[in-house]
């Protein structure tokens, strides 16, 4: 049984590739150099796969070509004091398609490797302003990718599976405690400092998520929002 | 009314941009740098699009790294004698999910620029081994698009059209002959030669399409076929 992984580097990629093994998939993990800001993200993904003495994949697409997001361009990410403000609107950190693109190299992969699942790490609740971790949309490119490659014609179907698709940032975090993720090698942060900002909506749904599951994040912040560290004032 | 137009520098991403200026849209050109074994196909696109005086953008996809095509990596181009050799099989030209790829990219430029329509000159006929050339695929690729794009969200829809998918080489040939498309800017040929090679696939498909439609390729060649010869030597 084998599977191609869709490895960003972030909480969920890593609950989701550590899943795929549990349950006696063979992987391949894929990352991506996508013009991002920073390559943090990307490092992460490789001491993931390492950690997991799994194959890594990375594939340069260049969408900074494209423009038109704060991931990619000089948009500024936004800054927040708490989960309240994260609006359900399609945020500037959106990357035009980029999920589509990336489950589209991840069915290319697979062709190549023989696999017949492709692990995608899309979550519908704490990234409902993303149009492309809706399970809609996950159904629609399954079928594209089974309608549009040498397995799918052959009979050979290829399963899209999103096995996080439903699950709250906290049930993530507490599934991938479970499972051994090594979450002191995870990166949330749409800035690429030395340490977590804190402050952009990735590092506000983390903390949160970690608070809400009951757990200290082991990642090291630049600045914690207020409630969190009252959280870990609390647990002392 | 504006437009992405997938653009090859071939004879049928050619003619699909003269099909998309003639009704009247604007149109912004994407080709795609995907670790070609010759970069001869995107110097065409370029002055295909510089003819026409509309945008191009070149977006870069390292697809070398997950291997699998004879278009990508060390694997031998078939050399044919006459169009009868060229089998139904999927090819090993075939670049696997490619055009699953390059649809998600497009998806995402026509959101950057805000376009409601993706034009792309897949053929169902002559590329009848190619699974992401048929129409199921592409409607289950614009499917995709609205369900993961920002602009589907909002009940914008893109719609893919595929204006060649059901029309033989020789049709597409007279139809760009109408259109005024500069057939001798235009590359087919799997190999990256100061000529054509006129023993590839794509060059017999190519030679055979130009003879159906009573036309001369104006490209030279560095073979030709006898049939082709003999076509050219009666037209004399």
């Amino acid at each position: 049984m084998r599977s191609v992984v869709l490895l960003s580097g972030g909480i969920d990629s890593a609950t989701v590739l550590a899943h795929a093994l549990s349950r006696g998939y063979e992987v391949t993990t894929l990352s991506f150099d996508y013009g991002q800001r920073h390559s943090r993200e990307l490092e992460s993904a490789g001491r993931i796969a390492e950690h997991f003495g799994v194959k890594h994949v990375v594939v340069t697409v260049d969408l900074r070509a494209i423009g038109g997001s704060a991931l990619t361009s000089q948009i500024a990410v936004p800054e927040r004091r708490s989960p309240e403000e994260i609006g359900s609107e399609i945020p500037v950190t959106y990357v035009p398609a980029r999920n589509m693109i990336m489950l589209s190299i991840a069915a290319g992969l697979a062709e190549v490797v023989d696999a017949d699942r492709i692990f995608y790490g899309a979550n519908a609740i704490d990234y409902s302003g993303y149009p492309d971790c809706r399970p809609e949309f996950v159904r629609a490119m399954e079928r594209a990718i089974n309608l549009g490659t040498k397995r799918g014609v052959e009979g050979r179907e290829i399963r899209v599976e999103a096995p996080l698709i439903t699950l709250t940032k906290a049930e993530i975090i507490r599934l991938g405690h479970e499972l051994g993720v090594p979450f002191e090698l995870t990166w949330s942060c749409y800035r690429g400092g030395e340490k977590a900002c804190g402050r952009c909506d990735s590092c506000i749904l983390r903390l949160k998520g970690f608070m809400e599951a009951g757990f200290e994040d082991p990642l090291t912040y630049e600045t914690l929002p207020d409630w969190y560290a009252e959280y870990l004032e609390g647990r002392k």
